[in-house]
């Protein structure tokens, strides 16, 4: 077989049932490097188009819209490639269905332009000044990379697509091989979206395959990527951004422990609801979300001893589930069997294969005081799906050489009692330290759900996340855009948003003092 | 000689008078990587000490006050080290204690913390809303790399220290061999500011020595970085923070050639102006500016030619200078013949040796056709000293082509005619297309002097800055600092900036309402 007829056949892209392993359905084929070449430079011709905020915030709404009216085959779709379920699915349609509208409300409300103005001062000291006036511009086309775990709203009609969108980016999405039939579906609605907001369809376009993933981030075209995966695949992109001649951000989200702590006093005053409460979590999903609490820390004792019982018995009634797909589910296998073996480590509910294709959720138990040895290593790394792991500790000391040998977390939670709740106990202390640690601290309830507000963040120090932003609320659209100063610029030639008059009707800082804007963006953009 | 004998004898740090040649004094000795892991871990230590607000203000103010009360003695020792001249290195100063002001009116102010509040709301949809509250906290132990042709203002005491500080991180600067002198001045005076604010001397320390720099970037505890200096330089230290095991965000300045366009209806118009105005900015400080022009797209014709007479009275005029150290000199020597050997390339007044170590200023001449040429790419790159690169036109594609194939800058400056400047003959393209290239577009004037205000940026595409942010401003601050959000944590438990009674009357976003503050950060921080 001659070498030309083998690198000229496209390799075929599949729709694989993770409930029999079998294929659905061909659904496309892999891009070859022409083909990521031909979906950026297309992306790249769009953008111009962006610059209408009516349209970007009009093209927003309507893929909710269409989204919303496709629901019915859409979550058929997703759940028959990745088995989540169609109420989870609903959930996560609304979900995203509520980003794109919450980004369309962003591009109205103009705010995240950042508008600042400094009107010229020949009289400043030390030295006379110009006239400034800085807004942001889009970086250029954003490369999104899908999860296998949010066929919407982490993958092509997702928080990355959306908030790219938003800020100005055309968007070319690498999907996720795990679910290519959803990919290629949400793909088609959003440019049917664009088209009827009067935008060429090309602001969006969707490949697949591993090595188009590897040749769109090296794309001289592709001016920023976002990412939500496994700490490997992410990092192997995060390098080849940065070797880039050009070099780009990459905004991955990589991988998270998300570690609990429970204190002595929380699980004396209410330990069997902190363990109905873990269970539930660390399950939720098949235990396949990014904030799923990895590590809980545990008091030695009688009342983490009663914890423990109680979370038994919560486990054992967890009933066992499918995971997204075959490559997800040996590796849960394998990083179970992993853990299991390292001295000190018990399964007072063990994980493992269930029957069929099925898994069951269970947890693991160690002595605190092991974690921090190299040994044991792996116990403070992420293992995807229904597991997490107890470490019971003896003291303070324990807790801290826990925490001081952790990596980077998106979220990190304390259950605190009643009187540590009101500051007592060094429960501050405690909050300041695990800040440290994570993006996101809680005290009280649990990491599994992400809320889509303007106060959230959804980041962490690496490997939560490869930059200090947010990849869930308002705020992602941050990630996407530069910051562009203007200096003694006629009036003519200013971007509406920077001109005295103020058109847009933006909140802007000017020379000094903020003013609240009108809101008039999306009526005269 | 034994090989343990020389690895244990340190360098010494020269500083060396650069009018002479000739060394001044041995001033300390390089770090060895035993000093700059000690130099870290002091300056880490230091970093709880500057969670106080008040005292991170106090401090920056009297780092103000110190270096004004030793200004002579500063400006001497600088002077003695970079030949840049008295009168500079005064407005420096004071530039730089404007920056150290700056910074403490920023951290008064606290909008930096970009607090957002999100109340619970269970009636939410798509799903109830647990209490989120987010404000920002400082990334760690921060990087500075000194420039060599700014002493004070991009030096030890300059913008980077004064943001890093402001944000709270500790700084450990890597001093320019250039002047290692008023590093160590101004480093003693940083450290007796921190002391009599009440904080601990370490956060700040001063390391010397090319490996030392290396040796900084790798450490595990230093959480970002600062640069001004060369694309060689800048990207070896890039690639290093981003090889990390755990990648660090590197801010990087590293080059810019500051193009700049007159249009044919400008030259007709005011070309002698405009070529008066060229030959005192591309010659200011010897041409040692960052946003020196250095490309200058001249069209071709008869008022293109008067302009270019007019130009070459003017850069006959300008005085013999010595530049900042023999490195740099060589480095635009062989620069300038690089250049000149370039089919096409003409020196209407040559740059080049002066008496014994001055160089002379002086500007090349190029058809614009030929810059687009892979044999002419040098041309497009940074010439450091006072040469600029006149490109004659003849056609606005010639432009266009120009424009496509320039990296990315710091400015890039329109010279417009009046009919143009009111928004005529496709000055609002010109604006929008140079936008695209730079992240500060000037209408008239000249790209050196940086005004330090709110509206200002001072960064751009790579190799400009190797991330979206600036280095000059008060916005250099949003480098150092990572978000984290707090969800349903109780009062007693949240920083004074995210509680409901807002005790340091901060400007916030509550609930999506923007609330104004009062102002209060610094009486009760």
């Amino acid at each position: 077989m001659g070498g030309l007829a083998v690198t000229a056949a496209a390799e075929p892209v599949w729709s694989v049932d993770p409930r029999t392993g079998k294929r659905r359905e061909q659904v496309t084929a892999e891009a070859a490097p022409a083909d990521v070449d031909a979906a950026v430079t297309a992306a790249a011709g769009a953008a111009s188009a962006l610059a209408d905020l009516a349209a970007r915030a009009a093209f927003l709404r309507t893929a909710a819209e269409l989204l919303e009216g496709d629901a019915e085959r859409v979550i058929a779709t997703a759940d028959a490639e990745t088995a989540l379920g169609t109420p989870r699915l609903t959930g996560e349609l609304a979900r995203t269905a509520h980003q794109l509208r919450s980004f369309a409300d962003v591009v109205d409300d103009g705010a995240f332009l950042d508008v600042v103005i400094d009107h010229a001062d020949p009289a400043a000291a030390p030295a006379p000044r110009p006239d400034l006036r800085r807004t942001k511009v889009p970086l250029g086309v954003a490369a999104v990379y899908a999860a296998s775990n949010f066929p919407l709203a982490f993958s092509v009609p997702g928080g990355d697509t959306a908030s790219a969108l938003a800020a100005g980016c055309p968007v070319v999405v690498k999907a996720h091989p795990g679910h290519p039939a959803t990919s290629e579906l949400t793909g088609a609605l959003l440019r049917r979206a664009a088209a009827r907001a009067g935008l060429p369809q090309d602001v969006v376009r969707v490949v697949h395959g591993f090595d188009a993933g590897v040749a769109l981030i090296r794309h001289p075209l592709v001016a920023a990527a976002g990412f939500t995966g496994s700490v490997r695949g992410g990092r192997a992109l995060y390098d080849a951004a940065a070797t880039r001649p050009r070099p780009i951000p990459f905004h991955g989200e990589l991988g998270s422990l998300n570690p609990v702590l429970v204190t002595e006093a929380a699980a004396a005053e209410r330990g069997q609801d902190i363990a109905t409460g873990l269970a539930a979590s660390f399950t939720l999903g098949a235990g396949q979300f990014c904030t799923k609490p990895g590590l809980v820390l545990v008091p030695e004792g009688t009342d983490g001893d009663r914890l423990l019982i109680t979370l038994t018995d919560a486990a054992r009634e967890v009933p066992p589930r499918v995971l997204l797909d075959s490559r997800i589910r040996e590796a849960f296998l394998a990083g179970v069997r992993e853990r299991l073996a390292l001295p000190g480590v018990t399964a007072p509910v063990e994980p493992g294969e269930g029957e069929g294709l099925d898994v069951r959720a269970g947890f693991l138990s160690v002595p605190a005081s092991l974690l921090a040895a190299d040994s044991h290593a792996a116990l403070t790394h992420e293992c995807f799906g229904p597991v997490t792991v107890i470490a019971r500790y003896g003291s303070p000391d324990e807790v801290e050489a826990v925490l001081a040998g952790l990596p980077g977390n998106l979220t990190a939670t304390l259950h605190l009692s009643t009187a540590e709740r009101e500051g007592g106990h060094g429960a501050a202390e405690l909050v300041a330290r695990v800040s440290a640690l994570a993006g996101r601290v809680l005290v009280g309830g649990w990491p599994t759900g992400v809320a889509v507000t303007p106060a959230q963040h959804h980041g962490g120090p690496y490997p939560a996340t490869t930059s200090p932003y947010t990849s869930v609320g308002t705020a992602a659209i941050e990630r996407w855009l530069r910051p562009v100063a203007y200096q003694d610029t006629p009036a003519a030639l200013l971007p509406p948003e920077l001109r005295d008059d103020n058109p847009l009707g933006l909140a802007r800082r000017v020379d000094g003092r903020r003013e609240a804007g009108s809101g008039a963006a999306a009526r005269l953009g």
